[in-house]
């Protein structure tokens, strides 16, 4: 693109006219109109503030760069929690304090290594995996041949001969004619999560799981999987370039044999904490509406879309409101939870001191979909509550965060359902097509956020919160 | 993230219940239902076939990594002309041409290099900079103080002694608080276009302009001027970075110097082409929906997101059309643009031609705004055009790309304006929060460009192109 329309560039008018209409300095003060009115003023003087001086950006830098990956128990996590502590003072919440917890510590081991070994040439490639959150140790050199399957159908259909003893390799991939990612996600993630436990039952020695990514490259994706006793077997995730090639050479040669070793391990549980910052509220301080993202992430990366942004946008949003001069009626809160990765412990323990606390939750606001271009909010509440919530769309339509509609709202404000049951869980939105690109693999950094994004993501969720504490549910 | 709503994961249930609803294999025979069904199952068959075995993304890999930087008259370009015409050849479209041109020939030298000289220690400071597209060369090593300026209003109200022998710096930032990033482009690019003329005219001996971009980063970003014959001094982008450096110095030190040594020039005109290829209409072959993004580029990097993705699109656009069994009754066509960047002598040509031709265009469709996430289309037509277009949104909403607006359409298209006026110019429009940290700059490569975004956009532009050649407006 060269320029734009030959209006911008007429000698001396410099600023184009929406420049004028959208960048005109606000009055501060409350003016006497109707109340759309003064919530749009306010709302533009967040974002103003968000794009000039927005400081999620420069927290994403420190939490990511300096402390990097951050999985739960281990020494970064607890850097994270005081990291997070420090931020929301120097932000100037009315009030910051922890939540102790105690979560799993699982810890990926040195080794880590996969091989393909051809039984015909005794040839062996090396292939890039990871081990899955919570796998078990492969105790040395463990050497099986491959049985892929696409489903777990598949592998139900099999004769046990046909999987004892073996390696499971789960290879359905990303259904890419879907339009969101996370429909795709949904679709696969099955095997990464229940892989393992289904082969062991079968008396498989592990499991190999497809990355869960469209992108072909040679980046494994780690993630949780589900671990029952002593009868669940190691798996890896392999890189879906891996994954291919394992396949390709399964269906020339299929008496192979893979090789993995993995010496990761599960330590006893950790004691940790959830972060949490809250602007008192001046009416009804028992009321409540809150906004997190997690602040744990998988040790491959520095977690930045997953969830660093989320982290940063929810203190960023607070920031905003009390910067914007919002004494809100109701409570404002931002949590950073801790653990959601490979336990939800911490969403756990925030729903229970909630219901011990005896608070109210009006809504519950979750950012963990990563840091991308704003589109709006999935919502968990009655067809009334969603209703309300698309009246405000006009709001944030020019912000592009307006697509308000049903969906999953968010992991770790999900245990509220059933402790203090907010009239509604939320989940911010954004656009999500590089999201599992990058997801629990080593491509989750910092410089792969936008500044603008990111500022934009955080200031669309302080939108809402100012509604929401201002007009309940 | 760790997983979606435990409903993705209960046993065997592996494929979300929105994968069978999206996913389905849609019948390929016409069916007896309304036309929009009809319609609505063709788009959808188009997306399938770009989102599974989709050729852009290979395509854009070739012109921007093998090709390269392909700025008019280069011999990059003549290889993006011949790879062009060999890949619309291979696409099997119905007729493939040239159109010859005569374009600009500006070459960058070896030499471009920026100092700052402190006037009290005597000591320099190497700033990054580049030359602007189109400027004399300083013939050799051009000293002289600087004058920093963030308007033209400003430079007028400045005596004659505070500008003459001097270099203007143009230092005027983008207005982050736009939501767009093309409006805040708008308000600052006047200095980048116009900014050597301005200085010349008042006795300065050359022009430093601030990128055009919100990011604060190292990298200049190039872009096309005026020249007024022999008036018109040489002129620099400088980074960001090193226009905030700069300025602060400039506070310090309103006596320091700028060293400024830029081998640039300008060379005779040399033969290009647009390339053109098109599926010929069964019914009204010259009616004709044009569909095109540039060919050239600036030559600091690959030219990916300027344009290589609108190139690589509209290939794939009419290969979709084609794929999906599409006979047109009016003519579809792709074009490639030659000299967007510094001349439009391509767009001119294909206007020209068209006239001569006694074509009629239904509306023509450029993408020149990145390859990212669609959003839709801004148009350039009546109220009634417009109005016509968005009675398709519900066809393009499942896609996210059903934004239809008034709005500035592209460069290349503009043209036909006054020759065989459309009825309907129109911009492909996607979401560009990250367009303007890349655009002109050495950071505009193939990297920067998803996969999927750029599908998706292709798919969008194929089913507009569907709609047109199908109803007519």
């Amino acid at each position: 693109m060269r320029f734009l329309p030959i209006i911008f560039l007429a000698a001396g008018l410099l600023i184009a006219e929406n420049t004028r209409a959208q960048g005109r300095k606000k009055s501060h003060k409350p003016v006497a109109a109707p109340a759309a009115k003064t919530d749009s003023v306010f709302i533009r003087r967040v974002f103003d503030e968000a794009l000039l001086h927005g400081e999620s950006y420069d927290n994403l830098r420190y939490l990511t760069g300096t402390i990097g990956g951050r999985l739960s128990g281990s020494p970064q996590a607890q850097q994270a929690v005081e990291w997070g502590k420090v931020t929301m003072e120097k932000a100037g919440f009315d009030r910051v304090y922890l939540q102790e917890v105690m979560v799993p510590h699982w810890v990926r081991g040195v080794r880590e290594k996969g091989e393909i070994i051809s039984s015909r040439k005794g040839k062996s490639v090396d292939v890039a995996l990871c081990a899955l959150g919570g796998s078990p140790s492969t105790g040395g050199k463990l050497k099986a041949g491959v049985v892929e399957v696409q489903s777990f159908e598949e592998l139900k259909a099999l004769p046990d001969a046909a999987v004892r003893g073996k390696f499971v390799f789960y290879n359905r991939p990303f259904d890419d004619r879907l339009i969101e990612p996370g429909a795709a996600y949904g679709g696969a993630v099955g095997q990464r999560a229940l892989g393992a436990v289904e082969a062991g039952k079968r008396g498989a020695v592990g499991a190999l799981v497809r990355s869960m990514t469209s992108a072909r490259d040679d980046f494994p994706h780690t993630g949780t999987m589900r671990v029952e006793a002593a009868t669940t077997p190691p798996a890896a995730a392999l890189s879906t370039n891996a994954a291919d090639q394992l396949s390709l050479l399964l269906k020339a040669d299929p008496t192979l044999e893979f090789q993995l070793e993995m010496s990761c391990q599960t330590l006893p549980d950790e004691k940790s904490y959830n972060v949490v910052g809250e602007i008192t509220g001046t009416a009804y301080p028992k009321e409540v509406v809150t906004v997190g993202g997690h602040l744990d992430s998988w040790d491959l990366a520095q977690g930045a879309h997953d969830d660093g942004t989320g982290c940063v946008q929810s203190i960023e949003a607070l920031r905003l409101l009390r910067k914007a001069g919002f004494k809100p009626e109701r409570t404002v809160r931002a949590v950073l939870f801790m653990n959601e990765e490979n336990g939800v412990r911490g969403g756990d323990k925030y729903a229970e001191l909630a219901r011990q606390n005896q608070e109210t939750h009006v809504a519950a606001i979750e950012s963990d979909g990563g840091g991308f271009t704003p589109r709006g909010f999935q919502v968990e509440g009655s067809p009334a509550v969603i209703k309300q919530l698309q009246k405000w769309a006009p709001l944030l339509r020019p912000y592009h965060a307006a697509d308000i509609e049903a969906g999953h709202a968010g992991t770790d404000i999900e245990p509220l359902q059933a402790s203090v049951k907010p009239k509604a869980l939320i989940g911010y939105k954004c656009d999500s097509q590089r999201y599992f690109d990058l997801h629990h693999s080593a491509l989750d950094t910092f410089d792969q956020v936008n500044k603008r994004e990111l500022e934009l993501g955080g200031a669309s969720m302080a939108a809402l919160i100012y509604l929401l504490a201002k007009y309940g549910l």
